[in-house]
């Protein structure tokens, strides 16, 4: 098995949280070092800039970014233009132009780059993508329902323009139905619920439909008490496949097929070290698609204000 | 020259303002038959859908999709599975998702899929391409101003979730810039200005950048007095080039390089025959995917409710 050394850009919650112990479960990936102005990781060499990160570690293979969003494009694209293989985090940058460029940059390149759907990898998806195969599709209901406040407590960034509101957590959703439905399906519908004091969705119904017209229905809400209702169920002509836990328990026809912790991000880098090993690409960008859809075609509708627990709006 | 046989699907306003004068003007093309349930196109045969009209006219070659925009994809699609060429208005269609499955089946099937830009073929933009050419863009100052009331009276569709309001015609400029500068250029903010009766902005302010930093200002105004101000410059470290009335006027450092009568649609058709005898596609997207990243990106601020001369909202 090749060995890969890896740099991450941006050392903040969620490389704490998920991507350090995932790296370190990882046969063939090491750890060297990190790039943040405003964290050091321990047990790694810190830098406080990609560029400073490059320049000492000129033997980085691969970097791993997970910044905001926002400034994910310019940290790959410094990473691409030294030759280096990216993975990035979800959503994999702030606009299409940004995404759709990182992908030309990287087939140009003919660098490795993986926009990294973590919900793709949840326990119940593979095994939810066989079940599927032998089957026809004839109806999806998305239902990811979650409590704003107690999973994004303080996130103003949220409520704002680019945001994304209820799609932040959605995204993931869409990421799992366009990795399991064999046809593409395209926006007939959304209702945005936005509140009076913020510029994106608290809540949102969606209508797809594919070109043979089989109906995907979403409702998407952040007003939702704990637990959170991260759930989708498939209709088909062999049976009902239901995937519940986001994906972490996976039922068929009221029999649980699988039922694991969720390992998420171990299964990111597994498959980000199959990507460099074969020197291969996977840069799907249909999720943000579909995003942007609906907030392109979405009907907005005002409701009552968002007020955070700690006061803010 | 080779010859082909036209079929076009939508025969409302569009298709008589521009599409029959410019079909007729393009050598190497016949248009031979129309369907449209609502409308009857003289001199050639009338079919009331795209299917009678492919089954009663097997030897039409090619389609030009000029229905509404949320007609496209299946009209399209239908096309194309019988391996005919197509044409299609802008926009390409009414989502991303919709455009992006065009392009995979278009480029499944070997089959020769234009996306019509036009304001691409107004008389000043070769001129322009080439007068950029040797030259580098320090900034781009987008002004497309029009009067709402003058130039789409009673368009309550413009107003509706899906509409694009400012949009509808900003795309134009939007596909105009794409198409002259060499690098791309992504959205860093967009504020919207949106009627309280409305879904879709009447106004927008947009900045954009290159990943080298040039900045690209749009001002989209539907509040404007007629004549039109639909202008573009290009400051470049060579002088500064300014194109007027939609691109028929091309001024470079204050002299008049082009200023002719607007004839784009002879501009798209000779593209399209062009296409159609090298066997290839023009399917650009580009311009689609930057209102997409204005409308997710962009910060709404509410204005005044909008009512139309007729007293329509």
């Amino acid at each position: 098995m090749r060995q890969f050394r890896l740099g991450v850009a941006g050392a903040g919650k969620i490389v704490r949280d998920q991507h350090l112990d995932a790296i370190r479960a990882t046969e063939g990936l090491e750890l060297v070092a990190s790039a943040d102005p405003h964290s050091r990781l321990e047990d790694v060499a810190s830098y406080a800039s990609l560029e400073e990160m490059l320049d000492a570690e000129p033997d980085i293979d691969a970097v791993a970014i997970c910044t905001p969003a926002h400034l994910r494009h310019r940290l790959a694209s410094q990473a691409l233009a030294r030759g280096k293989a990216v993975l990035l985090e979800k959503p994999p940058g702030a606009t299409l132009a940004e995404v759709q460029d990182l992908k030309a940059q990287a087939e140009k390149a003919g660098l490795t780059l993986f926009a990294a759907w973590h919900s793709r990898f949840a326990p119940g998806i593979a095994a939810a993508a066989e079940w599927l195969a032998g089957r026809r599709v004839e109806g999806v209901d998305i239902r990811w329902h979650e409590d704003v406040r107690v999973w994004h407590p303080g996130q103003a960034w949220l409520w704002e323009a680019g945001g994304m509101g209820v799609f932040d957590p959605g995204i993931n959703a869409l990421s799992i139905v366009t990795a399991l439905l064999p046809d593409p399906f395209f926006l007939k519908r959304a209702n945005l619920v936005v509140p009076a004091n913020a510029q994106t969705p608290i809540a949102a119904t969606l209508e797809w439909r594919t070109a043979d017209g089989v109906l995907l229905s979403g409702d998407f809400d952040f007003r939702h008490e704990d637990p959170p209702c991260w759930e989708m169920t498939f209709v088909t002509d062999g049976g009902t496949l239901t995937l519940e836990a986001g994906g972490a328990r996976l039922i068929a026809d009221g029999r649980t097929l699988i039922d694991e912790p969720e390992r998420e991000y171990q299964g990111v880098y597994a498959h980000f070290h199959s990507l460099l090993e074969a020197g291969q690409r996977d840069m799907d960008i249909t999720p943000l698609q579909q995003v942007a859809d609906a907030l392109m075609l979405g009907h907005r509708q005002a409701t009552e204000a968002f007020v955070d627990d700690d006061g803010s709006a």
